[in-house]
Order: C-alpha cells, then sequence, then structure tokens
C-alpha cells in the first residue's frame, strides 16, 4: 500500500510514527511543508522537515517535541555574546550540524529534495520524506503592533511572539511560483490512500496546498484522503490553529476545518471524541466521519498515534469500499 | 609610540601579549596573515587572526595554543555522522560561532577587515587587528605523494599531513592579485617601530610580506624594523617552519632566516642564547643582532614574552640613535 502524508511538524511526525507502527509494510511518502524554513545566522532551517526526519530517526527531543535529543547550546551562546541574534530561535550544537551541512549542500547547487534525501541517508527515517517544494516559500504573518500593520516570518510570530497578538492574515510568500518538488505529484498520482495528520490547516497542511498543482492532483488522485482534526473541543491540541484560522475567517473546530478543506478534497475526517456532537454535521457536508480519541500524548511512544493511524486507514477503506 | 607587528598565529599571538605588557601604552596594529584561511564545511575560517584574537581576548586554550577554552566538539562530531568531513580539522563549538558569525557577514557583503573589526568588539583584544587583505590568498604547499606532485591547501598540509612530507613548493595563491586591507599602508607609514614576531618566515611573515605594496611599505617606513627568530638551536620552536623554508631554499637556522629577510628589511634581530654564535654573522649581513632567551613557555603567561618584547623594542631604538 501506497501512502501519502502531508506533514507540518510535530502532530504530523508523531501522527507519522504511529502510522509505520500501524502500516510496517506502506510504501509512505510524506510531503513536508517548507512554508516554515528559515535563515538564521545564513543558514537554511527546515524545522517542519527536521521534526519529521528526527522523529522517525530516533534523534528527537521527545519532551520538546523539536530539536535534538541530548543537546547543547554553546553555538548559541557564543553568537549571544557576539551580539548576534535572534536569541528567540532555540537551535542546538547538534542541529547545527544539520543546518550546516544543508547550507553547505544548497550553495553547492543541489537542490532542497536531493539535500533532504542526503540527509536521510543518515536518519533513516523508514519514509521517503519529500519538501513539498525546492523553491523558497516563506509564510509570512500579518500582525498589528502599536496600531501598525507589520509582517513577520511565521517562526517570529510563533517562536517570538508566541501567538501572542492576533493574525491578521497568513501568506505563503512564494507558493504561488513555487513548483511541486521532484517526486511530489508522482507520489500523489500514484497513492493508495492520501493522509492530512492533525497538523496545521493553515500554516503546515494550507500551505502545502498552496503550491500550484498539489492541492489539484490530490482532488483528481481518485484515492481516499482522509485526515485528523488538530482541533480537539474547540481548541488546538498544541501550537496557534486558533489564530491562523480566524486569519483566515474559519472557526477552530473540527468541523469548521473539515469545511474550510471541504469535500471536494477530503473523503474522512476523524474528530476527537469529545466532538463527536459534530459528526453528523460533518457527513452531511459529504465528508465521512469518526469520532475516535486523537491526543498522540501516550506515554508508550506512538501507541495512542498507531490507533489513530488505524482508524484512518480503516475509515479510507471504507470510502473506498462505498 | 606606534608599533606595528606582521603576525601568524601562536608565536606571533604570544609574543603580541608580551608586547602588551612591555608597552602597555603603545598603540599596537596588528597585521594578521591570512593565508592560512580554509572554507570548511561552508564557512570561512581564518586561523591566524582568530588565534591572535583569542589570546589576546583570553578566550584561547592555553594549552594547545589555538581554539577556544572551555570548549566542546557537538557539532564537529554530527558532522561526522553525516559523513561531512574534513574530519582532521579541530573546530569546536565555541569556534564554529566565529566562523558563522564571520560568513554571515561576509555573505553580506562586509569585507573581512570589517568583520574582523566587528569580531574584535567583542574580544577586545587591546590591539588594532587588521587582515593583511581583504582579498582571498590561500596558502598551498606543493607534495609529492605517490611520486605525483600536488598542491594541498596549507591547512591540509600542516593539520592532516602534519608536515610529514617535504614541501616542495609554498605559493601563497591569489597574493599577487591582492591588495593591502583598508589602514594596512597607513599603519606601516605611520608606526614608529616596526616588528617580526618569531611567527613562521615563509607561511606567516613572507605570506604578509607576499601582498603587493606591504614589503616595499616597511622597506620604505625609515623607521627600525626588529624581527625575533623563530628557530632556536636550528629548529623551529614549534611547527613546521624547516619544512616551508627548505622549500624555499633557506636553511632552518636563526642566521639564515634573518639573511632570507635581508638588511634591506631588518634592522635588529634577535636569536636565542643557544644561537650566541651567528650574531657575528648576522651583523656582517648589516642586521644588529642580539642573543636573548626567546622561550615563551614560561608558567606566567606573557613574562617571557614581555621581556622579548622589551630587548626588541630595545633594539629598535638603538638601531634609531645610531
Amino acid at each position: 500500500m501506497r501512502i501519502v502524508v502531508l506533514a507540518g511538524g510535530i502532530g504530523g511526525a508523531r501522527f507519522l510514527r504511529g502510522l509505520k507502527l500501524a502500516a510496517p509494510d506502506a510504501d509512505i511518502t510524506v510531503i513536508g511543508n517548507t512554508g516554515d524554513d528559515i535563515h538564521l545566522f545564513g543558514l537554511k532551517v527546515c524545522p517542519d522537515l527536521d521534526t519529521v526526519m528526527y522523529t522517525l530517526g530516533g534523534g528527537i527531543n521527545e519532551e520538546q517535541g523539536w530539536g535534538r535529543t541530548d543537546e547543547t547550546f554553546k553555538v548559541k551562546e557564543e553568537l549571544a555574546v557576539y551580539g548576534v541574534g535572534p536569541e528567540w530561535f532555540g537551535l542546538g550544537d547538534r542541529d547545527f550540524a544539520t543546518h550546516i551541512v544543508r547550507t553547505q549542500m544548497l550553495a553547492a547547487g543541489f537542490p532542497l529534495s536531493a539535500v533532504t534525501e542526503a540527509l536521510c541517508e543518515r536518519w533513516q527515517p523508514g519514509v521517503r520524506l519529500l519538501p513539498m517544494s525546492d523553491d523558497r516559500v516563506e509564510t509570512h504573518v500579518a500582525v498589528d503592533v502599536d496600531g501598525e500593520r507589520k509582517a513577520v516570518h511565521f517562526q517570529e510570530y510563533w517562536v517570538r511572539l508566541r501567538a501572542s497578538v492576533d493574525a491578521q492574515a497568513v501568506v505563503p510568500v512564494g507558493a504561488e511560483q513555487a513548483k511541486p518538488a521532484p517526486g511530489v505529484l508522482e507520489a500523489i498520482a500514484e497513492a493508495d490512500v492520501i493522509l492530512f495528520p492533525p497538523s496545521n490547516p493553515v500554516v503546515s497542511v494550507g500551505t502545502i496546498l498552496a503550491v500550484p498543482g498539489i492541492r489539484e492532483a490530490i482532488a483528481e488522485a481518485g484515492v481516499p484522503v482522509v485526515g485528523l482534526s488538530p482541533i480537539v473541543g474547540d481548541a488546538p491540541v498544541r501550537g496557534m490553529a486558533d489564530k491562523v484560522l480566524a486569519a483566515v475567517g474559519v472557526e477552530s473546530t473540527a468541523a469548521a476545518v473539515a469545511e474550510h478543506y471541504g469535500s471536494g478534497l477530503l473523503d474522512g475526517w476523524l474528530v476527537d471524541t469529545v466532538d463527536k456532537g459534530v459528526v453528523e454535521r460533518i457527513e452531511a457536508a459529504g465528508i465521512r466521519c469518526r469520532a475516535v480519541p486523537l491526543m498522540m500524548t501516550d506515554p508508550e511512544v506512538g501507541t495512542a498515534a498507531a490507533e489513530m493511524a488505524r482508524v484512518a486507514l480503516a475509515l479510507a477503506e471504507e470510502v473506498r469500499g462505498a
């Protein structure tokens, strides 16, 4: 079975760990969001790709969900003494090595997809990890500060400002001109199932869908497309989905997110058991829906996520059989 | 008193520490060798400039003479796991930060001299540290390996090969086209004394002198030029001066090095007490010479170097008064 997953960072990575347990023989291609990518200290940092790579490769800091385990911060400390920032982005020494390798390869002319493949040679994530595009796409968030509107990089909105101010608009700068990375459209065309993990529907999955050709390819793939709600009980499980959903005029509810994707794209949708009241509304919108536990905070790594993946795949089969 | 010093790495840096003790009120400009510079992992590394900066700024690893104190090597470890080398160059985590800042500033368009000034803002070395040139100069060493001649970067010759093979030739690639960095010729023209510390006469001081205009400016400055022999008892105090001197056809002796610089450039020369037998020969070549202790391996940091600097400055005054 060939499965394509559109993934952001932590939510996508944890779901993928469960999916690998649930479907150990599946051929999984991950299309990773690169709209969160940022240049820091002259280095190219790809937070979502790295979170997937580190999580599936066994190098992730489990507690925080991003960055490397057994990490130290000497480089960052020194940069701060030089007065070179930003200080609000937590790059560890081990993590720096990844960005140094990536930047060096990009400077040598390799596209991001080839660089990602090379990095995965080490991590052996057990999935094929593709960036959504080799072209630069950078999600910016419009915010009002002291009565003035300004655009900040998504990482600045999320990490520095901690999404403490409202997002007035979310713009994936460069997306319109971007082309899907090599292999992306082919993977979608050859997929048996396409999954949207509980990643941010605006700045993660939404950014991937904003690359011309990807949304269309999914809609026309003719295979079940099943998503999992990142909103549980009217609040994001983690992150700032509520803020960026508001910016695009979508309620922060499991039902509204399903309707935002729409029945033209989505065939099935999983909501958490606390949201079981909205199953009918979603089904009325033409999307098959089930209410199951969607929290991935189990002590045994991947167990809850694996069960979620099993239910998602079962729902996909149900869609296929209908 | 305005003093100009042409410095390489460890020997130059340690002498400078002594000079600052010997002449605390002097206005010292250091013209640093950049022929050892190398690009590693996509980052610009300037070993000699950094050794001077770290030594005078209190951040040097005293035992090894280069690199940072209290250093860790996580980034390098990770790069090795990625299979990215070279592994033979010991870049520590704290040191990486310097190269990251430098590379980022260079990429932003600042010349090396401005970058060095910015880095020194932090280190406050108590001297004005100028790279010999903002242009790229890279010292290559021709070696015969398995019967074939090939050119290797100086760092590869010294750090990887540990100078275990003979140097057939030493070429400061790019030197002929290089221009002295802003301030270099001005500092020489305004100097009261010019000193050559016990740095390598070929790959350190020699490379600086290979930048068109610098040798001429020193010869024409009309002020005492005094050097200290890096060769003690027919062997270099440290490093591979013997190997690179052989490549340029110069004997590895205190006298031969003085004659290599020549009386057209050099007015005074200090040799170690073990070499007092050559004083007459050097004076016969038109260079005032004194034999004094030249080992800088004293337990009290800088004390021996300070005494060497005092004697060098005294010899300069003797030259001036002659």
